[in-house]
C-alpha cells in the first residue's frame, strides 16, 4: 500500500470487473430506480433503450462495491507481508459523473482509479487530499462510466 | 405536469421524504458499500463517524427511488385530470454531488429539487435541457446531501 508521498499523477489501479445480468440490473432497480426500462425487459424493448439496462445508480454502486473489497485486499497482503497499512479518510464527494453508455445484461464493466492530481492538506498535517478520475470499460473497450472524486490519504509519519 | 417551456428558474419540486434505519443501512451496505461503518453498529461506534451512517451511494439511490415514484404520481393525476402527460429524457449524468452530513438510523431526510437554468436543444428540438440542484434536509434543517443535475424536458407541441 502507497503512503501519498508514494502516489505519483497518472498511477492507475484496476479495483475489479462485474458482470451485469437481467436478475441483477432488476433486483437493483426494483428497490431503488423502478423506471421500466430498468425491471421489465418488454417495456425496456418499447422504450427508447430498445432493452434492459442497468440504473446509473446500480453501476456507481457496484463501483463502491469493488473499491471496498479491492482496499480489503490491500490491507490483507500488506499484513501478511508485515507492510504498513495506509489508512484512506472520507471522501467529501464526487463531480462529473457521466454515464456515457447504456451498461445492459451480460456486460461486463472493468473499472479503474486514476490518480490525477494531489495535494497536502493544510489543516490536517496527517492527510493529503487526493484527485481521482474513476472509469468503467465495457467488454467492447467503451467508456460506460466516469466520475472525479477526492478522498483523503494518509501521509507517511 | 409541466412543459418545459412552462418551468421557471427557482422552482421548488418537494420530491419525497425516507427514514433511514439500522436495518435499510446495513441492507444496502452489505450488497453495495460493506465499509465498517455502514454494516456493523459495534465496528461503527469506535470509528471516526462515531456510530453507524448510511452509505452516500444509498443516500443518492434513495433520491432516484423518490425520483420515479414522485414522476409516477405526477403522471397518474395528470390521466386523472385528462391533462398532457409531459416527458422527461435521459439525464447524461451528474455534477458536484456532496454528502455534507453523516445520516444516521432514525434521521428522515427530505428531498427536494430546484431548477437553476434551462436551454433549449439544438440538435433535439422536441426536447429542452434544464438543469436542477437536488438536495436533501434532515429533521434539524441541515442540508445532509446535494447534487446538480440535468435532464430532457419536453417542449410544448
Amino acid at each position: 500500500m502507497k503512503y501519498f508521498e508514494d502516489l505519483a499523477i497518472g498511477d492507475i489501479d484496476e479495483i475489479g470487473a462485474f458482470t451485469f445480468s437481467a436478475e441483477n440490473i432488476k433486483r437493483f432497480a426494483r428497490d431503488y430506480d423502478p423506471q421500466r426500462f430498468h425491471v421489465d425487459e418488454a417495456a425496456a424493448e418499447a422504450s427508447l433503450y430498445g432493452g434492459l439496462i442497468a440504473s446509473g445508480w446500480q453501476v456507481a454502486a457496484i463501483w463502491m462495491k469493488l473499491m471496498v473489497a479491492h482496499q480489503e485486499t490491500e490491507v490483507a497482503r500488506a499484513r501478511m507481508l508485515g507492510k504498513p497499512v495506509v489508512k484512506l479518510g472520507p471522501s467529501p464527494g464526487f463531480r462529473n459523473m457521466v454515464w456515457a453508455k447504456p451498461v445492459r445484461p451480460g456486460d461486463t464493466l472493468r473499472y479503474s482509479v486514476e490518480i490525477t492530481a494531489k495535494k497536502e492538506s493544510a489543516s490536517r498535517p496527517e492527510w493529503g487530499i487526493v484527485s481521482m478520475q474513476s472509469s468503467a470499460l465495457n467488454q467492447h473497450g467503451e467508456q460506460a462510466f466516469k466520475f472525479d472524486g477526492m478522498v483523503f490519504w494518509e501521509r507517511r509519519g
